[in-house]
Formats: C-alpha cells, sequence, structure tokens
C-alpha cells in the first residue's frame, strides 16, 4: 500500500509509509466539530502525540486547534519543515514558545465559552500552564469525545491495519522455525522481534493509560499465568522489578504452553493477536481450555453484530466458561474483559467487560481474548483481531488457532 | 553483580536480577521526607513508575505514601504477592479501590496540611480524582523535590548503570562486524537491538517529559542530522508521519557518518553513549568537528568538578565551538544544551544548558554529548556517561572515542 499525501515531497525510502490524506483528516475533524458544536464548546486543542497524528498526520511537537466551526491550525514547535511535509493541513504555522501559541488562539478565538483538552492524558502541571493561557476559558475534559471517534476506524485505516497484520502473520508463521527447547523467553521474544523490526515495526506500542507499558508477552509455562500490574490475563516474570512484565530469564521446557501475543506497530497502528506453542503435547485439561476459548470465538463470529451490546458477550464467554467448569480459569484473577479496541493505541475503545454497556458499531476494531489462566501451569487460548461490519465481525489475520504441538 | 534483598523468595531465573535493598530505600525515603518538613508538608503520595520503583522497589501497580515522620506504607492493587516479593519495605497491603486508598490515607494522617503528589506526570483527570479523594487536604507539587533527590546516585545505582555499560559496550564492540554498505538503518538497529534485548534490554527507556519517546539513534548521513520532535541534536527520519524519530529504511553508504547512539535498559537503568563509524573516510570537515567535540569532552574531564556551575559548561562548549568556526553546527538547531542527568529515565536532572544555573555536585551521572549537526551531511561527536565524583568526572566506559572507519 502507497498512499501519498499529494504535492507533498516523501522523504521516505521505503515504499510502505504512508501519509495521512487530506480527506481523511476532514472526515475527522469534522466528526470532533460535530461533537463541539453539540457540546457548545467553541474549540479543542489537541496536543498528545496519537490525538495529533490521528487529526493533522504529524506527531511533530505541535498544538492543533480545531475551532468548532472553520478550519483547523496547526502549530508547530519542532520541527516545523518535517510538519509540513507531513501534515495534509492547510493552515501550518512554526511557533516559538507557549506565549506564541496563546497568542495564535486568542485571535482565532472569541474571549469566552469553553475549549477542550485531553484531560485524560495532559499531565497535571501543563494543564495548569494551559489553564492560565487559555483564561478566561472554560477547559472541558474533551477525551471522551476524542476516543468514541477514535473507536470507528474508516476503510483507510483497516487498510494500515491489514499492512500490521501481514508483517505480524509472518512473525507468527516463523515461530515454530525459532522456538527451541532450552532457549529463554528473552531470546525467543528478541529474535521474533527482531523479524518485525526490519520490516518497520516501530516497537512496543503506545498505550493511553497511565503508567501502563506493552512489551512482548513471549511467556512459557508458569511465567505465561504470572500475573503482572498490566492490566490484562497475562503478564509474566518480566527482566526484573523494575520492569516486571513480559518475558523473562525463564528456560523453554517441554509440555508447556508457550504463549506468543504481540504484534508489530506499523505506521503508528497496531494490531493483536496471540497464538499458543508448544514442544511436545499439552495436557488434556489446558487442551480442552483451549477447546473452549475456541468455541467462545466461534460463537463471537456467530453473534457479534451491529447494535448488539458488549456487555452480552462479555456474559456469553463468562457462561460458556462455566459450563465448562473453568470460571475461576477465565482471564485470570481480578480482570473482568474479554475484548479491547485498538488502533494507534493498544487500549482504544470500546471494552467487552463485566456490567459495561457499550452499543458496538460498523467500523469498530475488537481484539477479543477468551482465556484461560492456570496458576503454576500456563495460560491458553486466543486473541483475534476484527473489524465490525453491517455483516458481522471480519477476521483479519488467516492464522491457525489450535495449539501448534513441535 | 548479584544484589539480594534478604529474606525474600527470588523468583527470577537470571543472576544479574536485583532487588533494592532496604536500607538503599530508607535512605531515599528519609531525603524525602527531610524535603516534607523542610516545606511543612505531611506526606507524599507517589504512584508514577519510576518514581515507585525508587521508593519503593517495585513498579507493581501500587500507591506508596511517604509521611513526613515515621514508616511508609505501599497499598498495592495489582499485583499484591508480587509487590511482597520485590518491595523491602514493611508496611504493604493489598487495597482493591481508589476508596480502600482514600481510607488507609485518611487513617494515618492529620485532616490538614499539605500533601505532595507528582504533578509533572499525573494527567489531570488523575490529578482531580486524587483532589477529591484527598480532600480537605491542600494538594502541592512534589515532582521537583523528587528529581532532585533522584538526581544524586548512591554507589548502588551507580553499579547498576556499570552492568548496562557493561552490556551496551558489547553491544558497541559488535557494530563492525554487523555494519555493511547497503544495509537500511532499520536493519543495523535491529540487529543491535537483538543483542542487547538476549541480554536483557528492557526496551526504550523512560522518559519523564510528555510525548517524549526515544528510540535508538541509529543513523547515517544525512538522517543523522534530520531534526525531529526529540528535544536533542539529532532525531533521524524513522519509520513513518506516525513515528518520526530514530532509524528508517534509508540504507548505508560509504563516506558518511555512521551515529550510534542508545543504550541498553539493565533493572530499570539507562546510560547514554554515541560513538560514530564510517564505511570509508568521512570529509576533513567532519573529522575536524569530531576531534572539536573530543577537545570539548577533553575539558570537560579536566574542569568539572562539584561545586562549579553548569552553566559555565555550556558555555564553555559554546566557546570552543565558536573558535573552531563551528558555533552554527553545535548542537543543531534550537537545541541549546551538551548534557543531561540520567538513570531510571532518559531524561533526569541536572540539565547542562544555556543560561542555566546549576550547582554540579558529587553523585552526578552525566551524559556529556557534544555534537556538530550538518544538514544534509550528517552529525559528528559524542557522548558518555559520567559519574561526577569528588575527584571529578569518572567516565563510566572504556570505549574508544574516535570514527571508526571501516
Amino acid at each position: 500500500m502507497v498512499i501519498t499525501n499529494q504535492g507533498v515531497r516523501i522523504v521516505f525510502e521505503n515504499n510502505q509509509t504512508c501519509y495521512t490524506p487530506q480527506e481523511e483528516l476532514f472526515t475527522r475533524i469534522e466528526r470532533l466539530q460535530g461533537h463541539l458544536l453539540t457540546a457548545g464548546m467553541q474549540a479543542a486543542l489537541i496536543v498528545q502525540n496519537a490525538d495529533l497524528f490521528y487529526f493533522s498526520g504529524t506527531c511533530q511537537d505541535a498544538h492543533l486547534l480545531i475551532p468548532a466551526r472553520g478550519e483547523p491550525l496547526l502549530m508547530v514547535r519542532k520541527n516545523y519543515e518535517r510538519a509540513l511535509e507531513e501534515s495534509a493541513l492547510d493552515k501550518i504555522i512554526a511557533v516559538q514558545s507557549y506565549k506564541d501559541i496563546g497568542r495564535s488562539i486568542a485571535g482565532s478565538l472569541k474571549n469566552r465559552g469553553g475549549i477542550g483538552l485531553e484531560l485524560d492524558v495532559l499531565p497535571a502541571n501543563l494543564f495548569f500552564r494551559y489553564k492560565k493561557m487559555l483564561e478566561p476559558l472554560e477547559i472541558i475534559d474533551v477525551s471522551g469525545a476524542i476516543r468514541e471517534i477514535r473507536m470507528i476506524k474508516s476503510p483507510y485505516e483497516i487498510e494500515c491495519m491489514k499492512e500490521c497484520i501481514r508483517v505480524t502473520s509472518e512473525m507468527y508463521n516463523e515461530v515454530p522455525n525459532l522456538l527451541k527447547e532450552g532457549m529463554t523467553e528473552i531470546e525467543l521474544s528478541s529474535r521474533l522481534e527482531l523479524l518485525m523490526r526490519v520490516k518497520g515495526n516501530q516497537g512496543n506500542p503506545r498505550l493511553r493509560a497511565f503508567n501502563q507499558e506493552a512489551p512482548p508477552h513471549v511467556l512459557s509455562g508458569r511465567n505465561s499465568a504470572y500475573p503482572s500490574f498490566f492490566d490484562g490475563p497475562t503478564g509474566g516474570a518480566g527482566l526484573s522489578p523494575a520492569f516486571p512484565q513480559g518475558p523473562g530469564f525463564k528456560t523453554i521446557g517441554r509440555n508447556e504452553p508457550i504463549l506468543v501475543d504481540f504484534s508489530a506497530v506499523i505506521n503508528g497502528y497496531v494490531v493483536d493477536h496471540t497464538r499458543i506453542f508448544s514442544i511436545g503435547p499439552l495436557s488434556d485439561k489446558l487442551v480442552e481450555a483451549h477447546n473452549t476459548a475456541l468455541e467462545i470465538k466461534r460463537r463471537f463470529i456467530q453473534e457479534i453484530k451491529p447494535g448488539a451490546n458488549g456487555k452480552d458477550f462479555y456474559d456469553m464467554a463468562v457462561n460458556m466458561a462455566e459450563k465448562a467448569g473453568l470460571s475461576s480459569h477465565f482471564m485470570g484473577s481480578g480482570v473482568h474483559f474479554v475484548g479491547h479496541g485498538l488502533g494507534l493505541e493498544l487500549d482504544e475503545l470500546p471494552v467487552i467487560a463485566k456490567n459495561h454497556h457499550v452499543t458496538l458499531q460498523s467500523g469498530m476494531v475488537l481484539a477479543l481474548e477468551p482465556k484461560f489462566v492456570f496458576p503454576g501451569e500456563g495460560t491458553v487460548g486466543v486473541e483475534d483481531t476484527f473489524v465490525l461490519t453491517e455483516s458481522g465481525l471480519e477476521q483479519l489475520n488467516m492464522l491457525d488457532d489450535s495449539i501448534k504441538i513441535l
């Protein structure tokens, strides 16, 4: 896929790099403007890198002012020339300081009314600085609206995510060739990371939640059932108490589940999969639990449609786990979701979770991950990224989802 | 180096993992308590992962309450058992919710006075939540004090950083074996990353500043002089507009500087180096600029002592660049520093920068990086991590700093 921003010089030397098309940016901005008008706000000021990239096509050090009506203004501190190349917006100016930004905003807006900031990610001290800079405007949290807009992916974004699927699938197909008994988790992970990195993987995905980090979950046996601070079913020992998540120095043995749960991040977009490998067969208990996870996945594919309530599918999965006598193992201790949105960040909306009402919509991209965690033994199950269309879930990858026994 | 926390079960299977010793934690906490007493605050509440690890030895999902007098209380949401293993603090309790945390804090503190939060990193919405939870206590920013405490490293921390130097130096020594004409920057970077990753590199270093990211700067020729949003002399093309920093798909050619500027992160600690490589000789202009950078480094080593003002060394470097006719190339356009602190984060205090008065102290660890940026051609120069002792700067690595011509 080569998508260029017409009239803009392409400086990257591979043919996978894509500039976000102007029409795409305008559609996104109009959706936010619709929200601003409904909420009676006069503008939003976007600064966080994923949001900034989404609405402007660049994540240089910049502030994007989106008025409720009219043209957005991108104010770039560093690097202005690159922002000009990367962004298809029309009004792009260079600024030196917060004073410049304040002046430009004051020149664009009325002296009263509300202005939206991303209060879920903006550090408190920056919030105080913006508050002072924007006085007497009232600051309103616009992060909920931004996250709801970003939740619905365009065909362009789904194409971006398919590129990501392609690179990630190649990695999964190489696992059987690289996995050897006696190697450490970190060695297997490193070698898998290399495969995707040379193809343009930018590294660990961006996360919106404070303090969260998402290293590859390449975990074996008991470590795949070792919980961590991460809000997910698996954690892993990690490399040290300073980084207590993901692969560690445990050696990979026979007859234990080897969980591979990570993905490339290409052109900003991430997908999410899990597949289970094993050197020699696993116990019947683990195999049956894996099969239950696959049944849950099949039922998701049959039943999830636009208009349905996300909560019902969490309940459905819990009921199926219960019938299989596995409810205490479902998703691990204290984890009450079975799916999540993703895109430019790993932790996007919606969440398919306990007691969480959400109307599913066409254009949502979901990672659904029914898993069963057996402390001391390991985790089995599956994760795939789906796009929800009018006719139902479309699985983006073509990977076999059974346990791969080597 | 094997440092264990007596009486605590070791679950990691390599012998490099270290638990922060209790005495080390107590000394750090006492320094913060000294600040709280002086400032008339009754406590600090620590939540950010690097700070939490520094003061408690764990970065599970937890809140650490440090009262101005008496024993700290670690309240752990997820994972409690791991926090018990990792932290050498005595009072560690499990909590389920913010309500639990609020109750525990209310039970520990007087109903009035100030409480310190990390307002430089805490998202605004979390700040509002804590404000409500802590009412009627007054919330005060304690991040400045925390950063000043963390700025002075203990002998234990310097040992940790030396482990990091060891792994990083092995990687630098392999560059001549891996570097080939015609390979892409991202391929060279990937292969170098693999070497450190299998030895326990946790990935890109943590950064404190909002929106900043630090992928490896493995950059060649003009890309090594291509600025980005990153607050440093080099940027790099990156992989796409969504990730416009670090190595890209440019192929590495002959007679251009190849800059390698990255480091392992081991047991939470990062160091920072830059070395220049080249396939075939570089122009006299670039070689002379590199030699000027080395002269600046030698003068730093001769003259930086505890008690001196950091600003003077920025000025000294600028003057030396000017005498060499290189002032417009020094550190690249719009970048006005030549050194920075580092440890658990890459962007620690102090900063050696223009007009920035700071008294240098024994125990500081500094990355000093005199560099010259030639747009369209490349960047040359050097970066090393030093510890400042009573007798002056001690360079932590033993790497040759001349341009390595292959």
